[in-house]
């Protein structure tokens, strides 16, 4: 068997998630029917990352078995051809036959963006996370050095978290203030849980409205409480950046 | 009557271009209805730069009369209310009787976007024109320059272009390359002809490409005739990004 490994870009908008769900279009469920298409067997693809309904990806990583004989760059330019034109394969290749995209993991980085204004975005619509109440650049500046090291994330995970281990090392996080009340938040880590992003996303635009404080983070983290951390920052403003391996 | 001045944001993918027409939905159409909508009279709105279809805008500008004492700031918030999630006014404000629109703007920034690479892009797909075939940098920045000055554009003209005068003033002209492929044009001038930019765009992709030469340009300009200039770059990559006014 080969093992084809990947490398996909996708506007998660119109998607219900990477995973494959009855419910409606996954990334993963589209990707399966194409290799499908092409190669005539059942496939299962893996993702780095299971990327929630309406977040997007510029490198998402998967890879999947196949016995194909087709050459990696004729499959390559296949799928892209079968595939909607809001998902493209960049990068495909045959990899060792033990490669799993999500197990071999090493660190992910994600970046979330903001728009900070009084006016709802048009073109970014789909692709930022929209606050109109003023932020303050300062305080939100502070906040996110709290997240740094290996820390126990259960306050930032989803309620229905279902992850045993809940403690990730977090080697990244900063933000880029840019012109016109776009802010950037950025943070790599070895593993990420369901809506970790998100919930810090959502307590750094409280801090940054004054609603809460920075130093507020080690005691919500401390309390590994779910309900001591803030709102869920929307899936709009979410873009799986990059995978790395070994 | 008072003279409502507004800056608007569009996304223009879904759009049969600024101009009203029966065909379908137009972005001064979509205007039109919302302020009628909440003045109770028709009315027509008048933009800077009647971009074609699937070109964007983030700073057009308009104007529209109107006997409604509606307050500027409710204005603003009931035409966003009103307005479908790809257009959004960002500015709006009581303007001089006199004002027009388009007969006042002293220049305009237009920017379009190319993006480089073997792969066609999912997320930027509606915001860019996808160039496969490799652009050398160096070449395409000496084409620039020649656009530069008071020059007759009738070669950059569409083809049906029935403007009587065709000679513009491009008092800025310049490329950004970016990282992965990303490229940048960004053009100031007094005025532009229909097409204008997307034809300059097109001769700097066939320069770029080695299939033009940045030296040929000023005898394409001399010679007034559009078949001596290159393809029309596809509308989706450009963007109206300011109009100026004295």
């Amino acid at each position: 068997m080969r093992n084809i490994r990947l490398t996909v870009e996708y506007d998660g908008t119109a998607y219900r998630g990477w995973q494959r769900q009855p419910s409606g279009p996954s990334i993963q469920g589209t990707l399966e029917e194409a290799v499908a298409k092409m190669t005539g067997e059942p496939v299962t693809v893996v993702g780095a990352g299971r990327t929630d309904a309406g977040v997007h990806a510029l490198n998402q990583v998967a890879n999947f078995k196949t016995r194909s004989a087709i050459p990696a760059a004729n499959f390559l330019k296949g799928l892209n051809s079968l595939l909607p034109r809001d998902m493209a394969v960049k990068v495909l290749g045959d990899a060792d036959p033990a490669f799993h995209a999500r197990f071999d993991a090493r660190r992910k980085v994600y970046r979330y963006r903001i728009l900070n204004g009084p006016v709802r975005p048009a073109l970014l619509r789909n692709f930022a996370w929209h606050v109109r109440f003023p932020l303050d650049p300062a305080r939100m500046e502070e906040g996110v050095s709290h997240f740094l090291g290996t820390l126990d994330f259960t306050s930032f995970c989803a309620a229905r978290c279902d992850t045993r281990g809940r403690v990730r090392t977090v080697t990244r996080a900063f933000l880029d203030f840019r012109g016109e009340g776009e802010i950037l938040f950025t943070v790599e880590a070895d593993g990420f849980l369901r809506h970790m992003v998100r919930n810090m996303v959502g307590l750094l635009v409280e801090i940054g409205k004054g609603k809460a404080r920075h130093d507020d983070i080690p005691a919500i983290l401390a309390a590994k409480d779910r309900r001591r951390a803030a709102m869920t920052a929307p899936p709009q403003g979410l873009f799986l950046m990059e995978v790395s391996y070994e």
